[in-house]
This record gives structure tokens, sequence and C-alpha cells, in this order.
């Protein structure tokens, strides 16, 4: 069973995060049809129980299956920790693959090592607090490089700013400081975002972390990369000329969602249906 | 239809800061059974839209009238500011009374006012983003005396912080000084603490404000009495010499729960479930 070259790329969150997945998606594969699902009503994720992080991951993924993507990619850090292999096993049924975002961040900052060539990089990775108890970056990391060693640091606070706007003011400095007190001494040849919230906060981590040796590891550009590699291989890119259609559903918040995922991404999105799961 | 005098009273809140409400309840009713509610699989219920905070709290209520309580007090700002009459109108097909924590909090306040005997009362009110978009506090406030002045502020990052455990660090103390500023010249005779979870940031509130004019509200205390006054005037008291039942069912991470509640509550939890609602 093949999927549709034409048919949509599904991407879900539990809110906004994945919309920085969406924009490097839409500028690696302009022409794709993109349907998006954030589950806003029940964010944030990060806090919750690995049950019920996987009990939703599979709702949404059921719903994005009935609408026949080719393909899913999961643009949550906490779900991608805690129900890649459930997500992957449901999809498999329908021969759609599934591309996570922790698979990403794992391979942008192995590429980096490559390309310094150190085979016993020193990574730091932040994330929510789902996604650093489940450890799935220290795994991945160091199924690659043995000698890798992995810092990481649960940071609850950071998605809450984010979604509050306070991703530059004297509160958010004074939280980043905290969160990343325990990596300046370390000489990280990377720092993971485990979260897609915090790209955000991008600017204000590199003035703290000030260290140049320390590359900020995003995994919006790597996770579109993979996904315009997979399509091509399979054969299952669109070929229409057209820019792609963005079809988007949230659990609650329509318009609040569609004000900021329009000055996120840059252009108008058309439709913007609520959906209760 | 009369409920029995000796069934327990409900109490519901999204999460943990409801328990302000039980140690209250528990402290000038020690005989009434308690059955209690967190939803927190759905936390924080602040930052939803009216119909979906509408939606959990009947869900809830159902819960819990299937297990024939006496009496629902909502320990939710945010629910008694947005689903109060939806509740009470499914409970009084039971013949079940309902009490909320914001007429609770609007009485205390206009208590303090007949004690200073002020009818031009100034008076400050801080909550989640729904509580305080609602304007449930100013109706209530200025059916009782139209002359109350009223200053409302949402602080939607308190919630996360709490359950952070940040309620006297740094960053609690930069947070409530940017979210309480707009008070400072205002005199207020009385800050309303909107919110459940707020009562942990009570001291660090007091410092701030640094006016001995201004009394802190916190409305845990308030729904307890009235719940009292309510049943003895019903003749529903709970006859039994014993210390009541604590029953507690939570909708996700019910170790979490046990831990913080028995340390809040200062006595053992015999059980807790999980629910899923």
């Amino acid at each position: 069973m093949k999927p549709a070259a034409n048919a949509p790329i599904g991407i879900f969150d539990s809110g906004i995060g994945g919309l920085t997945v969406v924009k490097a998606v839409q500028k690696q594969l302009p022409n794709e049809d993109i349907i998006y699902f954030g589950d806003t009503a029940r964010v944030p994720y990060g806090i919750k129980s690995v049950n019920t992080v996987r009990n939703y991951a599979l709702q949404i993924t059921d719903f994005l299956l009935e609408r026949n993507v080719k393909m899913v990619l999961i643009a949550c850090n906490t779900v991608a920790a805690s129900a890649e292999a459930e997500v992957t096993e449901l999809c498999a049924k329908h021969g759609v693959p599934v591309l996570g975002v922790i698979e990403a961040g794992t391979l942008a900052a192995v590429e980096l090592s490559e390309k310094n060539r150190k085979s016993d990089p020193r990574i730091g990775v932040i994330g929510t607090l789902a996604t650093i108890n489940s450890g799935a970056y220290e795994t991945a990391l160091q199924e690659k490089y043995t000698k890798t060693t992995v810092y990481s640091k649960a940071c609850p606070l950071l998605v809450p700013l984010a979604e509050e706007g306070w991703t530059d003011n004297a509160v958010a400095r004074q939280t980043l400081e905290f969160y990343l007190k325990p990596f300046k001494d370390k000489h990280l040849d990377a720092l993971i975002l485990g979260c897609t919230h915090y790209p955000l906060f991008k600017s204000l981590i590199e003035d703290i972390l000030n260290d140049t040796h320390t590359a900020i590891i995003d995994s919006a550009d790597s996770i579109a990369a993979m996904a315009k590699d997979h399509l091509a291989q399979k054969e299952l890119l669109n070929s229409q000329q057209e820019i792609g259609n963005f079809s988007c559903f949230v659990s609650d918040k329509p318009q609040r969602f569609q004000k900021l995922a329009e000055l996120f991404l840059g252009r108008h999105i058309h439709k913007i249906e609520i959906v209760k799961l």
C-alpha cells in the first residue's frame, strides 16, 4: 500500500510550537500540501504522563490518517520522546512513514560532529520535563557515538513564557540564566533546543551561553530536510506547480491560533477548523 | 429530592490548587467526607476557551454526581468564572447545591468593606487569563456596591511557577513585580487572590505591595465557611464522630499528586485513583 504523491503531509504538535517545523517545510518543500493539528485544548504536553501523551498522540494520528496524509511529522519533542514507536506502528498499517524531531535534532548534532571531526562530542539538551525524563536524546546520541557526553536540563517554564510572549524580557533572561547555569563551564560543541517552542529564545540563549564554540541546534530545518530526502527517494514529491495548501486544525481557540500562525508564517491562513478529539 | 447528610462533599479543580479549599474544609468541617477531583491531565484551564472549560467542568460534575455528593464546591476560579451557571443547573436536577470560589472571595471582600465601613472600596483582583477576561469578579463586586472600583490583572505565569515550585525565588519576585506594578499606587483596600494556586505566593505579594492597608483575600476559608453555614441550615451536616474520609481522583500522574497533596494537607491519603473522563 503506497500513499499518493499528491496527498498532504501531516504535521502535529501540542500547540503553536510545531509551526517552526511548518515554516521550514514550506521553505524546503513549497509545493507540498500540509495538514497541521495543534492540540491547543490540551497544551502543554510536557508535564503529562507518558500514557496520557501516547493516548493524545494516537488520537491525532488517527485524525491525520483519516485525511489520507502521505507522511506524518511529529513536531513535538514530548510526543517524539514518549510515543514515536506507537505512532509509527499505527501509521505503518497504512504504509505511511513517520519522522520525529528527536531523530532530526540528533542527526543535526551528529552531522556537526562529523564536520568538526569529533567522535567524543559534548552535547547539551534542553526540553520539557517529559522529554528530558525520557532520556530519548541521550539514547539516540549515544547510539551514534558511544563516547558522546550528554548534559540535559528540563526547562518547564519556557513554554508558558513563550505563550505569554515573554521571550526577551528580564524574567525570561533570569529564568534562562537559572536553567543554563549547569552548561556554562561545559564547553559544549552543541546545545540542542529539544522543544519546538525554544527557537523563540535563541538569541537570548546565545547571549547567556556566550560561547562561540557552541552551535545552537534547532531541529525544524533538519526534519524538513529529512522529509524532502525521504519523499524524493520514495517518488512521493508533489508535482503540482502551485504553492501548497495549508489546512489547519486546532482543539481550542482557533482565532488566537490563526493570528499567531499568520504572524509567524507570514501568510494568510484560509481555513482553520476546531476539532474535538 | 434531598441529598443524604452522610453523603460526601464534592470538590474539584483543574489540578492541585483546589487543595487549599480542601484544607480549609477539613479544618472547619472535620467530620465531613470529601471527594476531590483534580483534572491533572488537562491542567491548566486558565488559557482555554470558555466552551472547553464548560465541557470539562460538566464532565467532572457528572462524575461527582454519580458518586452521590450532597454539595459541590468549585475550587477553581476559572471554572467558577466560566461555568458556574451550567454546573449549578446540572446539580439542581439532583437537588445538589453548588458554591464557587468567586462568590466566596467576593463575600470576603464585602465583609471587609463592611467592617471598615466603606461603601466605595478599591479592590484589586489577580487571576488567570480566563478568570480576568470573564469580568466575573467585577460583576459580583459591583452588584454589591455599585461604587466599588475594581482593578484587575491577568497573571498567566503564576500557575506554571507554582507547579515548578518557584514561589519565593528571584524569578517569582520579578514576575510578581511586573504583574503587581499597576496596583502599586492604587491604595487598595483588598487584593483578591483569584486563583487557588496564588496563596502559595502570599508572603511575596505582601512584601512587594508593601502596603499594610491592603488586605490579601484568599477565598478558601470563605468558601469553607459558606459551605458550613449552608449545610447547617439545610440540616445536612454529617453526624459521624470520626474524622471524615478523603477520596481523591485525578486524570493523570496520581503519584506526583499524592506526594504534593500529603505534604500540603499534612495527612496520609489512603486512596488515589486515576480516571479518564
